[in-house]
């Protein structure tokens, strides 16, 4: 139940929102990328990852047909194990992976580009539980999932609706990716991301991405993005091949990700990480390349740390923002964009390590010139929870560096110089001219944050970010407006989707 | 009162301390600084600087010798105004001022390198409250400000003692700048500031400095730390510019810094904000450099944002950052040390907002090249609040920038080239030589996240970051360890304390 306190911040910020910021579709950087290592150092972790596909190689589990395309181009197939002499991953993907393209969105003004200095910030990905301060912690449901559809739409600084906002384990485990796939194209006009495991479960986002389209229009042109992600270290399994295999045929985006757990999955190392996970990225991108020749795609990089105490993921650290900046200079050698990860935190709640682990996290990964940041608003619990405040307060970040990546306005209006003169030593500047024209934009305003005076900020309650957070994300959905779908359309998603779903008993888990 | 949960995580914690990580001096930055603005940028707004130097000058009030000095380097003096030919306070500063210099502690261990690659963080400077959660939010007593050096004394991501690390109003105004700065040496062995306002008091903490490290050491090195604020626009009052004078002469540090609110003491835009702080550094510097040739000197930037529309200071924002970058650019072209700020924040508590803006702030002070970053540990409410809780969180972030700033190692037990071949695919590093031998010092671990599964957190009282944080100083403070001090000098500390003071009758304010 809303606290009067709460119901007196969301009265209390509710005019904040009754005109709602410009939104753009996607961040265009004008500031340059941070560069971790010099030429000699990216050689190195170059040459380190090529010796590894050569002397190791990579392994693809339960996929004959990857083999048999693999040593078709040449390459030494011994079981599963695949290796790759020198240079021949890096010279099939700068062949023919393009180095930007656009996912369109069913609302064109909402379209992505995706590489170059572009950069599109989505949802949380995977978690099987939702939190807010409300219901707690808890199991997601369907009802969660599209009520983070609908939070996200409104949200004016994120750019895509995303895939897996939360898993909802109320519905059958083998059908529900249609019904998540559903509530995107239903609740929301922006781009969205197709279902990433298995075959089957792609076959069925590309049908529906057909009836959302038109078939012509998506054998085109990028509507979807598929995260595959590797099994580290070194080895594809057969859900992610088959799905990277159907989207690139379609022509969908494929984002190549090694997930690595620094210490586990990967060396303790960073640079021996880097070289893992570039090893494998050139391994799947160069799949996609020979599967599709000219099928747009990623290099992923999703380099986490862990406790070597307890063996805990750790989010916000030193070395995961080492990584990711090194693999986006990796990626803009190699020329494909670069696909990563945002405000990942280990806290189980919206608290100080919650964003402490997630501003460290958003601002590397920007910083690193990511082109698709995925997980840019709500994980919490090391990718278990999504979080209904947590979104409220990640989304202010993804404002800021939006803001921030816009670099410095050096306009004859900014420069302010007739203002300096006017107002003159020991005055102020609230009632100049200057202020006057350009208070409105001049400087950023977050949502969440309390700049009141203490007194001020007692009388209204005296809450934490988190519970201001709370109301916020209630007055966000108070304010969803439903963008519409064509009712022969969503007649024809809804008679796709009862089809698919009798076609098969329901499985409770995966 | 301890909670029974809040004993709980201190005892969990206790062992994480047992063999504190071994302490750096100062940081030394192993990455390139991030630039926001091209050649063309800096000029315009050097340019600008000088322009407004030349035709709005600045005013040095209350202090006649200062007119005559300027006026002896043949500026135009005009009543307080002076102006200043275009490119005279640059040629000043840069004929003379040192790019590099170190402070000198009493261990000499922690002496502080100043400029160049070298960082050096300290504590919060200046609130008149204090908050922690047992005690919640109270005027800071002279209790607490011991409290708080001796808490930095312990904490191994600090560098420097600092200044006002909280006001301590119990003590008469007038007299409490003497028993700050011996608390400073008595339960601290690091470096520390001096007393800031007024030549009087300047004169006090040279002449303590001198009982502590010799008349002779003092005249030769530097040993204290003064921060000098302008009253911007375009004022330097007499407070400040008595300091400024007094350390000069001595030979002692002043970090030369305009202090500005956005939009209400400079133009509310990024570019005109920079002009009048490189103005208001250029001619500040530049009367150190006449009055003591030589003397060293950091350009400051302190330049904070507000809320549009309630007027309040905001932190943690897209200019804010801007801002700070672009002043590191502008002062290593000056050819100077970089002063700045850390982890501030508008927040009331140690939650979510105050880490979000602390991390924001800290990481772009970083990335920007600042060499002395002050109030790194403890801000609240835009300075009014020194927070215990905040300080442990903060501490972290010092820890976290500091490994990151060393970059990526990439020795060849770093490439684990070998590691990698000999786990291969599908197998972990868990169990692997390589990491057996790495694990303890591969990755860098802060002390306050809760990076435990949600059910063993759930068990141990579900604790948010600044409960956790609470058990945390408490239990550092239990290992603070009395560096000591010389019977004969702390003898005579006291005695010339003692003299001071009763030089004069109390006063309640300042």
């Amino acid at each position: 139940m809303e606290s009067a306190a709460a119901r007196r911040t969301r009265r209390r910020k509710t005019p904040t929102r009754a005109a709602p910021p410009p939104r753009a579709p996607f961040i265009l950087r004008k500031l340059a990328t941070m560069n971790v290592l010099a030429e000699d150092g990216l050689a190195l972790i170059e040459e380190n990852a090529e010796r590894i596909l050569a002397e190791t190689g990579m392994e693809f589990h339960g996929d004959p047909e990857i083999l048999e395309i693999f040593a078709g181009a040449g390459c030494d197939v011994d079981g599963a194990r695949v290796r790759f002499a020198p240079g021949f991953c890096r010279r099939t993907i700068q062949a023919t992976a393009p180095r930007v393209f656009t996912q369109h969105a069913r609302n064109p003004a909402n379209s992505v580009q995706i590489g170059g200095d572009a950069t599109v910030l989505c949802p949380s990905w995977g978690p099987p539980f939702v939190r807010d301060m409300d219901r707690g912690r808890r199991y997601a449901e369907y009802a969660d999932f599209v009520q983070l559809v609908k939070l996200h739409q409104t949200l004016p600084w994120l750019h895509h609706s995303g895939g897996v906002v939360c898993e909802p384990v109320d519905l059958p485990a083998n059908k529900r990716h249609l019904d998540m796939l559903y509530a995107h194209i239903r609740w929301s006009d922006r781009a969205f991301m197709g279902a990433f495991i298995g075959a089957e479960r792609a076959g069925h986002a590309i049908d529906m991405a057909r009836i959302l389209f038109g078939a012509e229009y998506v054998a085109q042109n990028p509507v979807l993005y598929c995260v595959s992600n590797t099994n580290a270290p070194l080895v594809m399994d057969s859900h992610m091949s088959g799905a990277l295999k159907t989207y690139a045929r379609a022509g969908q985006p494929v984002a190549c990700t090694p997930w690595v757990l620094t210490g586990a999955m990967s060396p303790c190392t960073v640079a021996g990480t880097l070289a893992q996970v570039l090893a494998e990225a050139l391994a799947t991108l160069s799949l996609v390349q020979l599967v599709a020749p000219g099928a747009p795609c990623l290099m992923g990089s999703f380099a986490s740390t862990m406790s070597m105490k307890s063996g805990a993921p750790t989010f916000g650290t030193p070395e995961a923002g080492l990584m990711v900046l090194a693999a986006g200079q990796l990626a803009r050698r190699l020329g494909v964009p670069l696909h990563t990860v945002g405000t990942l935190s280990a806290s189980k709640l919206p608290d100080a390590q919650s964003q402490q682990e997630a501003a460290w996290g958003l601002l590397m990964s920007m910083f690193a010139g990511a082109n698709v940041i995925n997980h840019a608003t709500g994980w919490l619990e090391g990718g278990l929870v999504t979080g209904f405040e947590k979104t409220m307060l990640d989304h202010d970040l993804c404002g800021k560096v939006a803001r921030f990546f816009d670099g410095i306005d050096l306009s004859e209006n900014a420069q302010a110089m007739a203002a300096i003169a006017a107002t003159g030593p020991g005055q102020h500047f609230l009632g100049s001219e200057h202020t006057q024209a350009n208070f409105m934009d001049a400087l950023f305003r977050p949502l969440t944050p309390d700049d009141n005076s203490f007194e001020q900020w007692e009388a209204e309650g005296g809450l934490d970010a988190a519970t201001q957070a709370n109301a916020l994300w209630k007055a966000q959905l108070e304010g969803y407006a439903d963008p519409g779908l064509d009712p022969a359309i969503d007649a024809a998603l809804q008679d796709y989707i009862a089809r698919r779903k009798a076609e098969q008993p329901d499985m409770a888990y995966f």
